[in-house]
């Protein structure tokens, strides 16, 4: 999540793979004593062109649309900011961390991961000085539950097969045993026969161990083959890389069996730290889940999806399935944008970026917590990487959380202060994860049903290619204002806002000789009817079918402004529900604008001058 | 391409967005006075895990999956070298470039670019000092023509509708003026008079300018709305970004209709100035188009695909359209990895990586070429970018162009020096793509059909999922060693190295009780059948029906060997192809490999250990 206008000095630990390690049993205690623990994620794009969320997305949809983006995006960095709350001093003690996390192939059995970037976000982030160099080289490694066990697999059958051809080279196997000295092709003969001189001399030599000059896989193979029938079991050989991703060949010597069984079990020892280093960041991940603490975020569902599918497990394609998914991986979750729409503090607030929530939650009627940051805590300052930093973000995320809680135990009779995260007056966030620009169904519902809302008011419009939001505002006119989400070229979503209409639109228009509407929900049903229940369920779910890619860029001015979103504003930026409502009112009437969203729209608008 | 254990003075100028403007004079005379120019790139990633190349490839099908990577990954790098052959002093005069290139979105209305990244490659280029911040942050942008068309005609229309409502800020358009002051929501009432309390104090002031303070999308909306109305036509107000691309309103004063006028004339001029900006590095390749000299790369399909794709036009769907694509753009071009693996040149060579194809050609019987460095080209020293960098890269290869030409001319009888690029002793080599790993079909010739060989030898086996490498080595042992094409779990292609067996083998073999082969000719027929005609010409190439993804990972010690690439081999790693052949018959024989390609199947094996 980006996040603008703040500056403070550093609290926050900025951890990569150098420092990894020496940092877990810190990171382990924070969550461990900790009352609750806010999260943040940086990612390397948000939406993938043919998956625009709007308003009339249904929460399943809207599922399947961020899951598409959480499975190719990255995320880069995490943020942790843990809050312990000390009853006698009724201060929070407060731990921030920065991890930058990148999916390195530590060897060539892991998984080489492709990822997706979208260049606006990416550009976004480097202005705010974002470090995609630390990223890529120092990031912290780590494996899925289900690739870590098939490497740990992987490597046991590397074992056995060593143990049993009782040398750590390759090309050795019994069976090659048997064999007599493998030819080498001619124009090979000179070099192999150097190399062998040079272990020969090395042999007789003091020397333990030999680096032989770097060469390429094939020539390797011939050393390997070679090398070994002439000194069998006397010598070894492996692979080494260079920081440069060099390889050469180390040659060592074997005094004995005891001591070639002693460098077996070194090596074996070696492959399963070099595991346990892979597995990285997802340690991190499963210390939370284990934790059980409550889990804060701002507008979070997005990092929620990036945490399963990156460090737990590939999201699910069914949507019931990813919600019990999230309950037992991460069973307490709470988002701070979920509470600041709804009331009582939606009265006191007017925007709903974490930036601006925090900048309001300063000054009355709400009051700045007590927080207190241990020195025992890794911390470096450097305002430059300061903003925008994941922890400083979860930080921030977790201010605004204690500050809301506090601000609805004030309002109750008798007041109550400092309300802690198992406050009853926080039940009715749990587990319910906001719903970014849904205006009728504000969040998903871990433990329930999804809200289901009336959707009477809405209607599926076809209509010729050349028509633009001027033809369907007049179609509408008799019903007042319209919000409008283009579906393609021609199919839109019309909402009325005077949704008392709504029962009079079917009868006065149905079908004109060149457009046809019918109601949301029977164009929802047809569109079930039409998907095998198979597909349903499968790679293309229902919203690929009746949701086609964003309108393609015409030359029309109207619909010019049916853009992408503000970068800095595209994870979060809203307002009041209701303004929001007059806002596009407003536009529509006097920009006859096409809306998809309002804060696309007037980004769109605004820099269009 | 990557490239390894060369060190030499910095000889190349690095240019980003930054001084691409001051250098691209000398970047167009460099073009236009050179005798030829090479070229290379650096890409964010090779394959998508999808679409892996393999032995029996069709060049079709090659294309078709190359052209999956190429619209997929982003080319963030591009070299040139240009080489001047000075007659009189029978010297090169030499000038190398490297130019980092990023899709920066320059405004709202900018293609958002999503491009893909492969952890291993992008692990490998971080290993080599690439600096990705630098790409990111100072990348040159970029606009195929057709975005350029598109953005220039929204321009056009942006700056009519300026006209007509002769103000230039929105939400003041003709219509907006018959309107009554709009309505402020009331909690931003006390927002809009703050601003235009100081609008107000400004206009009295001597100022000419004032900026506001930042605010989001929603806000500026509702300051140009209200601002606008209370003080028509004497002020104006545009939005501006900073560097942290936090957005703010700018208002000025208007004097007159004229300086209106003229702010409007200014306003259109920078609007063009910043299209013309966004155009970027296009340029360049537009200069090397119309240059119409021969342009040298090694093993350079990928860097023809992705220059084509990225900056002159979208790979076509079709093969021979994508030939003649490339004919008209980049009229010719040669591949000194096609060289150096046909005769003459390939008696004299090894290996044939960019990196061991210089250091051979360091050495008799061949000659280092008399190569000229002027000073007039900005270069700077630094070592540690020096290597792996496209500029040097390019250097590398014109380098060993000239090296191999002068070979040839040297075997003449009699003897040729200097052979210059309109040579006819080049002329068999002229516009023929090298196609990677494919033995029987050396290049893809753009000026006529491709080689068409005999797969008599060839043929398409189904088997249970269980079956391993030896099991069809059993099953083809009768006829001498295979090579081994996996396909899926089920199906491979098998190629006998004893060729004159193939007639025998249907007779042989054909369908087992839980086998089934037939020969490679039947196995197309039957899958160009299979495709509908329209989509063997749109989104599924054939190469997409009839091989499906790499054979997945599974636990088998066999198929462990089944991995992806070695990084700095990945785009360039060959042996002269008759020791690919053998290395694949010890291999198998031995090793009872499932070989799906030489290098990397050494790479996978060496790397196991």
């Amino acid at each position: 999540m980006q996040f603008q206008h703040l500056r403070h000095r550093s609290i926050y630990a900025c951890i990569c793979v150098s420092d990894f390690k020496e940092n877990l049993e810190a990171v382990s205690k924070a969550i461990s004593e900790c009352s609750f623990l806010a999260i943040d994620g940086e990612f390397t794009g948000l939406n993938t062109s043919s998956h625009n969320i709007h308003a009339f997305d249904t929460p399943e949809e809207r599922y399947q649309k961020l899951r598409q983006g959480a499975m190719e995006f990255l995320l880069v960095q995490f943020g942790i900011c843990t809050f312990h709350f000390d009853e006698e001093q009724g201060k929070y003690i407060t731990r921030a961390f920065s991890f930058y996390v990148f999916p390195r192939p530590h060897n060539r059995q892991a998984p080489d991961i492709r990822f997706l970037c979208q260049s606006s976000s990416i550009d976004f982030m480097v202005a705010q000085n974002f470090d995609f160099n630390k990223v890529f080289k120092d990031g912290i490694p780590y494996l899925l539950p289900s690739d870590e066990q098939k490497l740990r697999e992987s490597l046991q059958q590397k074992h056995q097969i060593m143990e049993k051809s009782d040398v750590s080279s390759p090309g050795f196997s019994p069976s090659s045993h048997q064999k007599n000295q493998p030819k080498i092709p001619a124009e090979h003969r000179e070099f192999i026969e150097d190399v062998c001189k040079k272990v020969e001399e090395f042999e007789k030599s003091d020397l333990d161990v030999m680096s032989l000059a770097p060469c390429n896989g094939y020539a390797r193979l011939l050393i390997y083959r070679n090398v070994k029938a002439r000194f069998p079991a006397r010598i070894q050989m492996e692979t080494n890389t260079d920081n440069k991703k060099v390889q050469y060949i180390v040659v060592s010597k074997t005094k004995s069996p005891e001591d070639a069984k002693r460098k077996l079990e070194e090596k074996k020892a070696e492959d399963y730290e070099q595991l346990d280093d892979a597995v990285g960041f997802s340690k991190v991940i499963r210390m939370i889940s284990q934790s059980g603490k409550l889990v804060v975020g701002h507008n979070m569902l997005l990092d929620v999806l990036h945490t399963l599918h990156q460090f737990i497990s590939p999201l699910p394609e069914d949507y019931e399935e990813f919600k019990s998914m999230t309950k037992c991986c991460l069973p307490r979750l709470l988002d701070t944008k979920l509470m600041a729409t709804r009331p009582p503090l939606k009265d006191q607030l007017q925007y709903f970026s974490l930036g601006e929530l925090h900048k309001t939650l300063q000054s009355k009627p709400f009051v700045v917590p007590n927080i207190v940051f241990p020195e025992d805590v890794p911390s470096y300052d450097n305002s430059g990487e300061q903003l925008h930093q994941a922890g400083y973000d979860a930080y921030i995320t977790g201010l605004c959380f204690i500050t809301m809680a506090n601000y609805l135990g004030s309002v109750q009779k008798p007041p109550q202060d400092a309300v802690t995260p198992d406050s009853p007056l926080l039940q009715g966030y749990v587990n319910r994860l906001y719903l970014m620009r849904i205006n009728d169904i504000p969040y998903i519902d871990l433990s329930r049903p999804d809200p289901l809302p009336s959707r009477e008011h809405v209607f599926h419009v076809r209509f010729p290619s050349e028509w633009k939001a001027s033809d369907l505002n007049h179609l509408f006119s008799p019903f007042g204002n319209i919000q409008i989400v283009w579906l393609d070229e021609t199919s839109a979503f019309v909402g009325l806002y005077k949704k008392e209409q709504a029962h009079t639109v079917l009868r006065a228009l149905t079908k004109g000789d060149n457009y046809h509407v019918i109601s949301y929900n029977d164009y929802r049903k047809r569109i079930t009817e039409l998907t095998p229940t198979n597909q349903r369920k499968r790679k293309s779910p229902v919203s690929d079918v009746d949701l086609p890619a964003k309108r393609p860029r015409s030359q029309k001015q109207e619909t010019k402004r049916d853009i992408t979103t503000i970068p800095e504003e595209a994870e979060d930026e809203e307002v009041n529900g209701e303004e929001a409502k007059e806002g596009n009112e407003i536009d529509m009437t006097e920009e006859d604008a096409v809306t998809q969203d309002h804060s696309e729209d007037l980004g769109g608008w605004v820099e269009m001058w």
